[in-house]
């Protein structure tokens, strides 16, 4: 049993940014191995390897509007008082080659996305063509050589890098990918991350807790946030406050997850059997024990060492915010990192838009030295956007179903004024 | 066949805001089934019935702090220099309700997240706390009565309205799901969406063109984008130029899906066929037929009469980028709508966050009396974010794999200058 004197004997604690460059020192991307992904499922996944073009887009020279297809000479200097003159020699039809050629003074009907015949350079559009006879066309304003036609290989020529490895998929990069017959796809198969449930009071949440104990409920926020995160989320199950189990659990997770989490045991005594069995798996062990931001100051954080590496250990404090608060600040950047996926550089300046501005409600005292991070919904009124701080204990979850984002004030900050601007970072 | 005439005889374009005004009139929302989701996959989808609270929550009075339980009484007035001298009757295991009470001078070690014991009302940080011999503490500093302890259902008290339905379950939630012990949950099933490809040169995408023919790619794109919009694709299939099976196929679509989509086929013959199936099967049919944006013109929209009520019928035009304006700027609010989504007021006036500000790189020309969607992506300068356009053609997929968003031009300008500040409506 520990002693108090145990308990209080433990170093200063670290500031945020100095916590997160201690991590990232030891940090090193796992090898991620591929997956084929269906096309219809790949959504959000991270593409594995480079996708060249097997062949060109479009694959023949295409109409882009409905009209006639043309040699583009034979309509030079029409005007509506003096059109031009050309035969009707027959329909493209849409999904196959045009039967013949076009020879002066001769025009084809073709639809949008039909194929050029040979011959033709240019397509009239039909609003410019005039029927004389079924089988003549006045054109009453002349087209330019390669105008209304996307040529073959135009969008993409064969062999061109269309997408890249680590390029997250979105819908439009699942076109490129069809339009290149890639019904299947290589993409990374995501960063697996254990979670660990601790603490002799946790039971599972479809029980019914004891006298004394209290439902498990961190492990499903962290079911969610790994899945945002790009992560996949193994649950290792709820292991009481004892060093042997834990171990084991932990070592459970080194076997094929690349990062682990504890959470759950909110008590000095749960981290610290915490803190001791990432310490006896080698590695750094624990590098980071309590940080200046709030909630979330008694964050563990240090590396264990696996077959495969290093491996990011966290021990997450159990209050539920605290957990979303570390989760954000830690664990998320680290599991982006290791998923393969390239943050494009300006949108990641950006900040890729999860926050917005708005006018402080009411003032937040804070305590220099110390990060805070506040709850805040938003209100909509006459003179514009307010946040409006949920105040309530870092333990109480209906403050964090209530709020909508966090507004942080700074480590050495004694707090925002009511009517201030703030960033709002959305959840 | 259809003559040029008839192509050219179609009244006027309406303005984007006409258009969806006039779809608004005729828009009712289904009614979605519940279904039961397991809490481990609920991130995303919407509650679909309020969740109360079946019991207090936290279960018992617990400590939030490690220390010890004690009378808040027997503190006060207690100093460094004339600490108040506490007997610690024993441990509180994690777990388990207390053995015993607490009477007058009494004190037992508790962590957090542990049960308070009887006559204890508040709790002593260990900081605060002094074994002087294993049997007795002195305490330096008063406690306050309910100091570090949250009472039983101080955070939700039971019978209470945890979640509403409507909202869509985040990360916390789902924590807020599993502490009530919900670990199924009530959720709308997703608007179905049909997706029917047209045109007789389109081919599957895991198939190779042959001549004139070439791969169905937007089936994918809108899979992508009905997914994102919390809707689920259902593939009817390719459909060729063909009114009669076309009429089929809508049919087939409208038996259980809550919007139907053709898309595909880009010529005016096959957006004919299209608006004219959709005016056979009863309800207001076509009401949309042209659009003043760039691209995405040509877009058809109405409703058709299923058994479950009126269906809005879209046929989107065949250009990939035309495809993915007219999803975002009408589909999407559709199934957003249909969802049961409750959309938070404040958080829907702030935009949330998918636009971000820059400067344009280069001056983008328009026509008045169009609304021009300009593919962008972001470069980041050293005096700050800039837009830079992507141009081609609206067919070309790769500007849209190249682009990070769009900037609109509004429908009465001829352009915006380089230099201006834009809003890039993140994809």
């Amino acid at each position: 049993m520990m002693t108090i004197k145990d308990m209080l004997g433990r170093g200063g604690v670290m500031t945020r940014d100095e916590a997160f460059a201690l991590l990232a020192e030891h940090l090193t991307a796992p090898r991620l191995a591929l997956e084929e992904a269906p096309l219809s499922r790949s959504l959000g996944r991270v593409l594995g390897q480079d996708i060249l073009s097997p062949a060109d887009h479009p694959p023949f020279d295409r109409s882009t509007m409905d009209g006639f297809a043309v040699r583009a000479a034979d309509t030079f200097g029409a005007t509506e008082s003096l059109p031009a003159l050309l035969t009707v020699v027959g329909d493209i039809p849409m999904g196959a080659m045009p039967e013949r050629t076009i020879g002066r003074g001769e025009a084809m009907a073709i639809a949008t996305g039909g194929a050029l015949p040979q011959g033709a350079d240019a397509v009239v559009m039909f609003e410019y063509a005039q029927h004389v006879e079924p089988s003549h066309i006045e054109v009453v304003k002349p087209v330019a050589p390669q105008e209304h036609v996307s040529f073959r290989g135009e969008d993409i020529r064969q062999g061109e890098r269309v997408l890249g490895a680590g390029q997250v998929i979105r819908p439009q990069d699942m076109a490129a990918l069809a339009s290149m017959g890639r019904t299947v796809v290589p993409v990374f198969e995501r960063p697996r991350v254990a979670i660990i449930t601790t603490g002799n009071e946790i039971v599972p949440a479809d029980t019914e807790p004891g006298p004394g104990r209290i439902r498990d409920s961190n492990s499903y926020s962290l079911e969610g946030l790994i899945a945002l995160a790009g992560g996949e989320a193994r649950k290792i199950g709820i292991i009481p406050d004892d060093q042997a189990r834990l171990r084991q659990a932990l070592e459970q997770a080194l076997q094929d997850c690349h990062i682990v989490l504890f959470t759950g045991g909110s008590s000095v005594g749960t981290a610290d059997y915490t803190a001791r069995v990432i310490n006896e798996l080698g590695g750094p062990g624990v590098l980071i024990h309590g940080v200046s931001i709030k909630p979330g100051k008694p964050l563990i954080a240090g590396f264990a060492q696996a077959a495969s590496g290093l491996v990011p250990v966290f021990g997450l404090p159990g209050h539920p915010v605290a957990v979303m608060v570390c989760f954000d600040l830690f664990v998320r950047p680290v599991i982006e990192r290791f998923s393969g996926a390239l943050a494009h550089p300006a949108l990641a300046a950006a900040g890729a838009g999860r926050v917005v501005k708005a006018r402080l409600r009411r003032s937040i005292p804070s305590a220099p030295g110390r990060e805070d991070h506040v709850r805040v919904t938003l209100e909509r009124r006459e003179d514009g956007l307010y946040a409006v701080p949920v105040f309530g204990a870092s333990g109480l979850i209906s403050t964090l179903v209530k709020a909508l984002g966090t507004v942080v004030i700074p480590l050495n900050s004694i707090g925002i004024e009511a009517g201030e601007e703030v960033d709002v970072r959305l959840f």
